[in-house]
């Protein structure tokens, strides 16, 4: 049987999601766990593979059991009582034998929220970028709204990006003032490059800062290089909100 | 000359506001940087002494320095480059020599929150607390509301407190629920006894959980017996929100 999770993490504590030999990931903690619980090794795979310090609210994972010996109502609970508290399991529920949490994956939303003030909010600084500059506001939305459609985003690729085509489409791309001082991008696409949404948001922050026009957005995808982009926004601004499915039977 | 600091502070990595001997308090941080700021020593004085693990956002802090060669416009930002990303100064402003921030204060806000869902989130876990329990928001605001007025408090008021008297007048005291899973109580008051609002908000939190019905949070108070009213709340979803003051000049 698989099981699909929802997990949220506070990143900040971990090199990223993926396991790996020298430091402490997301994945590594989340195994450890579910192999208490079931007492057999489990090994998990995600719809993203979110980078050190970034955060999520709505990762998804699964994992094949073949004795799950635990209702699946109660699975979050057990779950979480082995879990640190900047890791929890929200939901579970039964998927196909061949679904993937990745390539299955219909769409994916993330936001990237800034603080902008003239000082930081040390309650904030986990969880956002402290701007202290003025912003252009509908700059940056203008800005935002350049990047919805079906783009080659090799522009906002990092370099050491793996993928076979950069081309991406981007479902919505909006900014919202939440307060005085939080500003938040939320985008929505069928997939992202690596560094992709950090560089998307960088070079939004670069329309409110007027250090490139909401116009040139369009000649800058256009022009597939990195260079023309925004800066690459560190990651604790980030969080996966949510991944949807096609199906998940 | 006299210099009044707003401060923030995200406080889970501190023993407190107070500087201790044996562990770290915001105190002793805001004291060294400031000490290297002006290059003499500096001592401060605080509008209240938080417990260990609470925030502020607001939190007023004094100090006297002969020669103040910072323009006050820039002291935040100058401050701010010698303290840690969870500390923070927001603002300053002279005032007389005389003024105390404790005693001159008018009124102080406390904020407290409570995550109440299912599941915890990870991204909140720093600054509220969990409970998954069902809770009564009606009665909540109903029991927030009772605690309203000039009584004597020695019902909510820890065993080791030292104050004089226990009679403190609560100006405003209510419920809010900022979204399905945050519900946030807001107290202000005169002044408030050693963990008085983490019993309150345990005491609220009780009548959301039908333990305490709020028709009877007069007579619990009348009581003046710590046994009858909730449990002291953990301090991680306690912020010192405002400080405000009579006169500072």
């Amino acid at each position: 049987m698989q099981i699909l999770l929802s997990v949220s993490y506070d990143g900040t504590n971990y090199a990223g999601w993926q396991r790996q030999s020298n430091a402490l990931a997301v994945q590594e903690v989340l195994e450890i766990a579910l192999s208490k619980v079931y007492g057999v090794d489990i090994v998990v795979r995600a719809a993203s593979r979110t980078d050190a310090g970034v955060h999520a609210l709505g990762q998804k994972v699964c994992f094949s059991i073949e004795k799950p010996h635990i209702p699946l109502d109660k699975l979050p609970v057990v779950i979480n009582s082995f879990l640190p508290s900047d890791i929890a399991v929200k939901s579970a529920e039964v998927v196909s034998d061949d679904f993937n949490p990745r390539f299955n994956a219909l769409y994916k939303t993330y936001s990237y929220t800034i603080y902008n003030s003239k000082t930081p909010n040390p309650l904030y600084s986990r969880y956002s970028t402290f701007i202290p500059q003025n912003l252009d506001f509908l700059a940056m939305q203008e800005a935002a709204s350049a990047f919805i459609g079906k783009h080659d985003f090799a522009a906002f690729c990092a370099a050491h990006g793996s993928a076979k085509t950069s081309v991406r489409e981007i479902y919505a791309c909006s900014t919202k003032k939440k307060s005085n001082e939080i500003f938040t991008l939320l985008i929505t696409g069928n997939g992202f490059l690596y560094n992709m949404v950090r560089i998307i948001t960088g070079t939004v922050l670069f329309s409110g800062l007027k250090k490139i026009a909401p116009l040139d957005i369009p000649l800058i995808i256009a022009s597939k290089d990195r260079k023309k982009a925004g800066k690459t926004m560190p990651p604790q601004g980030l969080v996966l909100e949510h991944v949807e499915y096609w199906t998940k039977y």
